[in-house]
């Protein structure tokens, strides 16, 4: 085993980890911290009191919030079905079509320039352990990974409290003030922070740079609040 | 080949067409013709001209499209970087780290019941081409999949075209209408019948079940306008 590198397992876990939690999180707190932050921004520039940006914001992170949270718990558990469904097809298809199944083997690897005579060691041994062989096709001839059990509730709950949690923040300067103007204002600064920062960490945690992230992040919220603002302008005088 | 089962390259096509396309629609569409329909249906039960719940419907198909637009944009780009820079590494690893990258591989077989002298001579077929080495290990060790060139550009056109689309659905009722309690019993018919056939259309091409499909995307729409409804008529009282 290698010291300075991560173990195979070790590795795939990484990869595995960042692609739940972490995605579950950016995705509910993306949406959260922009679409009211524009929703309200836009209302801003069409009525003066903060009354109605409240009601139409909390609508909308209650929407958002459910559209999100359940969308993802049916997304995950439709990956699940999904899974069992394939497997289920696959563990068929190694005892009815067995010659079929082998000669997908054979086409993996001839993808990869390793000729028949040299896989075939690899095949004999699948053979002997029917499970292992389900496996080996599940990943490496559909490309599927076997979902976590409850990782459809989680998912939602995830999406759901961080697009809360992420739509609370551009709604409060609103809820605390009277004046729509003035609550602009402290909104957009607000936000415009929470965005930088949230994006930062996101570019962190994703690899994808700190700095990078944190711009386009920004710059996403702001663009989107800045079209809201503009069409309700533009929108309110006809 | 069988003739009865599509070929490897087929199956996998298939799989990553469903995955590209589909679900750029599917992710926009859902919200959008769930979120500006509960943000309107909650609005309804604040005010009673729809004027202002135009606006705010409009300004949230225009924030919900551009953060959800250019939030499939650069996650789309950040999987082909992703995929780049790991491909990069693995490229530099097979020639510095040789050693620890053929243990790699011995790794990946064990783990399906493969003894090494069983794999070795894929690993001695590897060896001769480094390109199909490299291939290998982003597939078998890391489970990537190379993104299309122009994915990220035209997954933001789907998922913001279906957004609006989807958006615009609920919508209409209020613009051609100046009573917003009329309007919202038009609109929540219209969007219901909306949801419910996206939802089965959904279903079937995701394979997910039609009937199924179309009660959870109705069930979803009509749970998140009628949260939104309710908080919006509880708030205003306050």
């Amino acid at each position: 085993m290698p010291t300075t590198l991560p173990p195979v397992s070790a590795h795939v876990e990484s990869h595995f980890q960042s692609g739940e939690s972490v995605r579950d999180v950016v995705i509910g707190m993306s949406d959260g911290l922009t679409v009211p932050f524009a929703l309200a921004a836009g209302l801003s520039g069409a009525v003066s009191s903060t009354h109605l940006i409240v009601i139409a914001g909390l609508a909308e992170i209650a929407a958002g919030s459910i559209a999100m949270g359940l969308g993802g718990y049916l997304a995950a558990q439709g990956d699940a079905e999904h899974f069992a469904s394939e497997r289920a097809r696959e563990e068929r298809e190694i005892i009815e079509r067995t010659r079929d199944e082998e000669e997908e083997i054979y086409e993996i690897f001839e993808r990869y320039g390793v000729e028949r005579e040299e896989s075939r060691p690899v095949l004999e041994a699948l053979k002997r352990k029917p499970t292992a062989w389900v496996d080996f096709m599940m990943s490496f001839e559909l490309g599927l990974e076997e979902p976590r059990a409850g990782r459809a509730r989680q998912s939602a709950l995830t999406i759901a409290v961080s697009y809360i949690a992420g739509g609370m923040v551009p709604l409060l300067p609103y809820i605390l003030m009277s004046s729509a103007s003035e609550a602009l204002l402290v909104s957009v600064g607000v936000t415009l922070v929470a965005l930088f920062v949230f994006g930062g960490v996101k570019g962190r945690l994703t690899g994808s740079g700190t700095w990078k992230c944190a711009l386009q992040t920004t710059f996403i919220g702001g663009l989107a609040a800045a079209a809201a603002f503009g069409l309700a302008k533009l929108f309110n005088r006809i």
